[in-house]
């Protein structure tokens, strides 16, 4: 059973009938709520020694990643991470130097990703070790983002570059908070009314998620293979692999950048305005066919592969 | 390592400067968080397969406690329950029948506590079950309560009846929201300003959360032997221990009784005016010595002995 096929399964069983929640379970990775005229985004993100994490990853490495996770949950959704609750399954063999560097890393990664951690549970685990973390955090302005609302004719953008993460960077991947602020304020004072239409972060490959976003949008999407920024480590891990770097900008997950649809005229007034002061390239457009399509160099159009990782049980 | 001293470690780890937090990791179980006026509850709960649930428990009842142990630590503190985010580590064997009946089981528990379920994450486990549930609320008018503020004078009252919930109460235990909704209705009507000073839900045993509860608040406390509500459990447990149904009713934990302190007067509001329309018993009084104290039916009294329920690792 594939995870994703889970979720669905979960969401129809638990559809919320609560008019406070606005985004529930599930297509998006961040819950979104209102009540009293206020807004607030929530999202957990968990974590398995030797499913997620190798037996001897250094506890900090741990803490931050599972923060980090959720925090790029609620910045590729334009929402301000403000606070964590954390949960943490410890064998007695691990536990408490282990559990002791874990809280030093994590208030180490909560200074570092402004967030403050209020609360959480601690248990003994039979087995190995199990990690937990939900954050809640504020729309910004404009926001929040979801996966649905892109339209024909709005631009894709990638923050960052794309590929090769797993050869070190995916240890201490960045979520993009500070670069989706930048965004958002931008619109504000710029484009007033117009914002990003929809958004993800790209944790399972750009391919996979760009997928899930036109499905959820109801749209297709076309990507130009010239245009996709390489990471230095795309060329490396497509020496090591055989296959090409674009490849692994496609495929490659883990990275925590933000793939972002946003009107053509937004992208046009960002990068008169800001061009060099932010991390964006645009990498293809939104179509109103729902096919997915990759266009070469040459001009010549394929369609897209969905490669990417799915957690599988 | 007992679970309290690795949390005051983790405390002063991660001792948050940040002034939205009210109330942030331990000594309560229910963080509270202000922005803009507003007012946030948040608690998370875990259960790992084997440690608090049995391989064979029925995903539905793992899934109703895990929901419920949150919802009450949020009524102990006088909070209303709204939303919920779960974590589900499940190992391949299980999965996914386990999952899906954990699912059901999760939609009525969560439409019996009057939570709405909003998000999560799944994973795959390469050992036992894990589940973590944050549940987010926020205060009922006159909250929230915390562990601190108890005055000498104030008096000790409980919901329902104590001891010998591992006889099967624990299977689904009810946590008291409807009860302090009650309380704390009857305060902004009847006794304005005057509220509930403190309060806990008694996980662990009577005797360790009020020790609990009197330390937090820098204050001392005595038990009257003959006015503590024993459950029938107690009697019943009793029997098989060769132990005092009293022993039961001061040392039995996960109950999610709740244990509040208040002012006399209102005490004696509500029960003029409330009489029989709720679960309350008076078992004690706050003193201002420091020291725990059992009173016996013959009016001696004698130390109160610490015992309960302290998760070891």
């Amino acid at each position: 059973m594939r995870e994703n096929s889970f979720l669905a399964e979960l969401r129809e069983i638990l559809a919320p009938g609560d008019a406070s929640v606005k985004v529930g379970c599930g297509p998006d990775d961040c819950a979104h709520l209102e009540a009293d005229g206020r807004r607030l985004a929530a999202s957990t993100d968990a974590l398995a020694e030797g499913v997620h994490f190798a037996s001897g990853a250094h506890p900090g490495e741990v803490a931050y990643k599972s923060l980090a996770a959720s925090v790029s949950d609620l910045a590729a959704s334009a929402c301000r991470a403000r606070w964590a609750l954390v949960s943490l399954a410890l064998s007695r063999e691990a536990a408490p130097g282990w559990a002791i560097r874990f809280a030093e890393g994590l208030a180490g990664a909560a200074a570092e990703l402004e967030v403050a951690v209020v609360g959480g549970d601690t248990i003994s685990s039979p087995g190995g070790i199990f990690v937990s973390v939900t954050v809640l955090g504020e729309p910004l302005a404009g926001g929040p983002i979801l996966r649905r609302g892109a339209k024909p004719g709005d631009l894709l953008v990638v923050t960052g570059a794309l590929g090769g993460s797993l050869l070190g960077r995916h240890l201490h991947p960045r979520p993009r908070s500070r670069e989706i602020r930048l965004l958002m304020d931008f619109c504000r004072e710029f484009t007033p009314g117009r914002f990003p239409s929809a958004g993800l972060d790209i944790s399972d490959g750009l391919a996979l998620d760009l997928s899930r976003l036109c499905r959820e949008s109801g749209v297709g999407a076309e990507l130009y293979a010239d245009c996709l920024p390489l990471s230095p480590d795309a060329l490396k891990a497509a020496e090591k692999s055989g296959l090409s770097p674009l490849r692994h900008a496609l495929s490659d997950g883990e990275d925590f950048e933000l793939l972002l649809s946003l009107p053509p005229e937004v992208w046009e007034e960002f990068r008169r305005r800001e061009a060099g002061s932010a991390d964006f390239t645009a990498v293809g457009k939104i179509t109103g066919d729902g096919r997915l399509v990759l266009r070469e160099a040459d001009g010549r159009s394929r369609p897209l592969e969905i490669r990417g990782y799915e957690h599988q049980w």
